[in-house]
């Protein structure tokens, strides 16, 4: 099918940016405005109370509407990046004005009629989607996941171990806040030696989370779940299954806040049920589409948060074979929790969907 | 043998502190001025430039003497904190001039004549140490070690795979310094969302560390081995085979260092030839000796360094059973690198070998 008005002449799809005013819209609208414009009108919706603000994206303003039916009349593909409750009640609306909703909330993730969807390694799935909405995973699976298929496709994946080393803002500007605060009443002091120090220095201001984060590392992210798993931990272990169409993989996880801004990192010891060897698993890392190898440890090369940043690429280095085991690897890898890890993914599914609307592969 | 003056009565055996300005030995003075005294004399020796300069141990004020073989003369027990070369040059002068060696340098521990030693584990193997020489072992795989040895008694260990949050102390007083300056140089700045600016804020001054170690994480420590894999995690897989008698033992470990002063800590996943419940795991690490369990998640209760720092047990939470396998946990250890991890199992160590030789067990 071809995208055309009644005249015949291909015209671009509309794009709505739901929670345009976001940490993750924010991006967004980055994003937006420097990749290929695939893109007719972009309209910016968000809650009423952000009605009529005027934010810059493809190099113009644009004012904000209110989230409302009528908002997405016309619209072929909406992007929404707001709280599960919301995404849950608006992306039926979008999809039932006719739009494809690509949703970027944990609200339909586990949906067996809605595609869980990273186009390097699944854009097939996006096609089928019962429901008129896509959903994208969430950014610790993200971090990971380009890697995880590309080598998939070549040794058959059977069980991943991960542990994560995850940035405060994922969880959003308060933990972004809490952070820079704790550092600023940290800074210039010996603390840091005694039980207990940080936690006096840094008062009762734990922000979101369940204990200091500057000076410390924290075992604990989202929710807690049955058997001691953390919601976190079981997002890795069910999204990961399903963007790789494994439904019986085997997945353990630990997630683990550190004091890092933005760029989530994972250790990965991932299990295949071939043979690998490190030469062939850096073939496949530094040909895969959004995958980055940066393995020379003698030279100093391997992925940092702080290196990473800010680019789009999943970032693989420090690749062994274990010892005890030849059909297994063990990788650090590093990926921009805000870019890969929620707008990016969700402007690329987007992007595909726009592709198929307009008959463009 | 009961360890006897030649008028019969019981004395108290001395012991040399070796390397005892620097940090370890710091917190080293401190430790043996809180345990239960079981030494006679306590002779501080450190490099020739150190002679002469005074301090405190068990509230009183001791003179520091030169390294030499004289400086031995009379020593029971001598616990080493000082390099590799200077313990592999100085602990076999003190084992021939008759003193037990407890050495906390890498020189000797893979020597298969000399026992590696965590007393909660194998304190048995101390008395077998043909060279005169005891090793200590390095502190990541301290950090988690009597935990393992505990469960291992109950479930029979067969492999672990662990990722590290290493704490800067563990480069020494280098990697503090470095930490608190590069947290100083990034306070205050809304760095950390943009490729390398946290690097180009700290300059060139990224003191024993390949990257930036402020605002980020790094995948490497120790030095680089055969394979890609570093020192630091060779250690960890070879330490704890020697410490638990597994010479088969499956381990793999990725190192990474966090912006943390002190306290490393540890995921864990352990593989057992037996079928694990929490119950059961939970009853063991809440009875064994060194070991602290705290885990309530549903009440933020976890070990996390900040809180861990300064005490002397390894804490453990965290605690599940893997989904996919009935014979495997995932654990989250914590252990102060500078304690347990080093000054702390060096004391337990000479202080059952002071038991040995006085008769008292």
């Amino acid at each position: 099918m071809t995208y055309a008005d009644s005249a015949g002449a291909a015209r671009k799809p509309t794009l709505a940016v739901v929670g345009a005013t976001g940490a993750v819209g924010t991006v967004m609208l980055g994003i937006l405005s420097e990749r290929k414009d695939v893109w007719g009108e972009i309209r910016l919706i968000a809650s009423p109370r952000s009605a009529g603000k005027k934010l810059t994206v493809r190099g113009e303003q644009v004012e904000v509407v209110a989230l409302s039916e009528e908002a997405f009349e016309g619209v072929d593909v909406a992007m929404f990046d707001v709280p599960d409750e919301v995404s849950a009640q608006w992306a039926p609306v979008a999809a039932a004005k006719g739009a494809v909703a690509v949703d970027n909330s944990g609200a339909f993730r586990m949906d067996p009629e809605v595609p869980l969807v990273v186009p390097e390694v699944n854009a097939h799935a996006a096609r089928v989607r019962p429901r008129g909405i896509i959903s994208n995973p969430n950014c610790t699976t993200l971090s990971m996941i380009v890697a995880m298929g590309a080598l998939h496709a070549e040794f058959g994946l059977s069980e991943l171990i991960v542990s994560s080393y995850q940035a405060v803002s994922g969880s959003g500007k308060e933990g972004v806040d809490t952070l820079r605060e704790q550092i600023a009443a940290v800074a210039g002091t010996e603390l840091g030696t005694h039980p207990g120090d940080v936690r006096r220095a840094v008062g009762g201001g734990l922000g979101p989370y369940p204990a200091p984060i500057a000076y410390n590392v924290v075992p604990f992210a989202g929710s807690l779940k049955d058997d001691g798993w953390t919601s976190e931990e079981l997002k890795v272990r069910n999204e990961s299954r399903k963007i790789l169409g494994l439904p019986g993989l085997r997945v353990t996880a630990t997630c683990v806040r550190v004091p890092v801004i933005t760029t989530h990192s994972l250790t990965v010891h991932a299990r295949f049920e071939n043979e690998v060897t490190v030469a062939k698993a850096h073939e496949i890392l530094s040909t895969a589409p959004g995958v980055v190898l940066c393995d020379n440890p003698a030279e100093g090369e391997f992925p940092t948060p702080a290196d990473v940043v800010g680019t789009d690429p999943t970032w693989v280095g420090r690749v062994r074979r274990s010892m005890d085991d030849p059909n297994a690897l063990e990788l650090f890898v590093c990926g921009d929790n805000l870019r890969k890890g929620a707008a990016l993914n969700t402007a690329q599914i987007a992007e595909v969907v726009a592709a198929e609307l307009t008959g463009v592969s």
